[in-house]
């Protein structure tokens, strides 16, 4: 079981950080940047929940994630015309590791004696905050806000282990019913178009 | 005096949310997005302070701020058409919270042992980054950098505080005299378009 | 030697500053947020570095930083027009400045207690971080993922400092020597115009 959770931890690390080498490689960024922005959307949710959570931030310590963004960008730089014929593998992986990383986020937040909502809150920052960091870093507005349902997924997964939680199932049963809510909700999102509605604006905005 | 405060700080969250969530509501966010564009301009300020500190950030304690956020949201979307109306009420409220949360921020940091000009310092993140965070996330450049006087009307409000200290004043009537020195700054600024001059760019810029 | 490192620090924090505040300058940043971009520029890296090691931040422990980037501003308002005759200089103190950051972050991270790895990735961020939050702040994409060798000229310095300890040099001179590595880098990179490859898009770019 741990092994499988590992695999999936590098799985989602890896997806994710081609996501983020992608998008800076499509801004001309070096290969070094764009290996920054790659571990920065990997690493970047978990790195503000434990900031957050007052704990070491979990990539430092163990090089592991370090070296999975680096395996990433070795994977873009080699496998250039064909990663787009990969894209629905990336974006599994994707899905995966966004599920897991969820549930790593919600069970840190508990173990860490916080009440249930500040779990989901942390959960949900620990899946979507490495996206934002990303289109922040490569000055685009952030599409996790705007695109599919993405943050969202993280809120449902939260509240599906809260219900689990409520059932007192297993601990590991919920965390796996949690993880494969957020992936299902993610992948029916992208496959049938579902979106959050857009808020239309109210009036000409003016910024204070 | 409690009541006071507390609802100052819900008014004053209120409004800085209100802004946010209209920002984003300009940039065709979807609710959730929106949402949280408008939670983090309400805690962005004060969670930094806490950061820097190495303090539990504030609205982690307890879900109001969250909610808070939220009605802000429901309002924007129930009372669309009538929100241009209410700009000087929310303008309003804007101005008593950011009173109320630089004399926190400044409060705070003197109880955790810090000397006054930390105090200051920590007042006017307290105040203002909020606002930085939420241009950042909506892809502009920082507003309170550039127009009425925001930021400094922060800094201000600290060395009124500062003052009231060296004349050994009761720390109630401090705090109070200082928040009114924030809201009355910033509503003066604002009325007969005080600005901060503009830095002139000296040469051709060169990033490095 | 310690007077030669504070004015090292010194000299580099006021060669940040100025960066930050003559970029801010071209965007017509007013005087105060000018001074909040070049703050940040100067102490940004290292204020990452604290937090990431749940460090007191160190510019809270002195007025310094913040006086310094004040003269910086103090200066770029002065001296506007002789600004651009003293690009080299600003450069030297720059790269000055960049050694030895990297290596105080590098020598903070090890006496942390954290292994060597991490030390580099730290070393890496203080030098680094200040000039990306920079280009956030003023909503551009992040130059030192794009321009001349800057990031990685860090993560160089921080080997040379790895490969002083195996060697066990004493402690000062591998200090020197790596911070010395950093600025000859930095200084052949930009005269010989070397670069880091760029990363070529594999495919339209699709974000998540």
């Amino acid at each position: 079981m741990i092994d499988f959770i590992s695999f999936c931890d590098y799985a989602g690390t890896f997806a994710f950080a081609i996501s983020g080498i992608r998008l800076a490689s499509a801004k001309e960024f070096d290969w070094f940047g764009a290996y920054v922005v790659g571990f920065v959307t990997a690493v970047g949710g978990g790195t503000v929940r434990d900031v957050l959570l007052n704990a070491t931030p979990f990539w430092m310590e163990q090089p592991s994630y370090l070296i999975v963004s680096g395996l990433a960008l070795l994977f873009v730089i080699a496998f250039r015309k064909y990663v787009i014929r990969l894209d629905n593998t990336v974006f599994i992986f994707d899905a995966i590791g966004l599920g897991l990383f969820v549930i790593v986020g919600v069970v840190k937040t508990l173990e860490f004696g916080f009440p249930m909502w500040m779990a989901i809150v942390m959960g949900t920052i620990t899946g979507s905050f490495g996206g934002m960091i990303r289109d922040i870093l490569i000055n685009e507005e952030p599409l996790i806000f705007r695109k599919d349902i993405y943050a969202l997924a993280c809120v449902f997964g939260g509240f599906v282990y809260y219900g689990c939680t409520l059932l007192s199932l297993p601990s590991t049963l919920s965390q796996f019913l949690a993880a494969i809510s957020v992936f299902i909700v993610r992948i029916l999102s992208v496959k049938y178009h579902i979106s959050v509605p857009v808020l239309k604006p109210p009036s000409p905005p003016r910024r204070k």
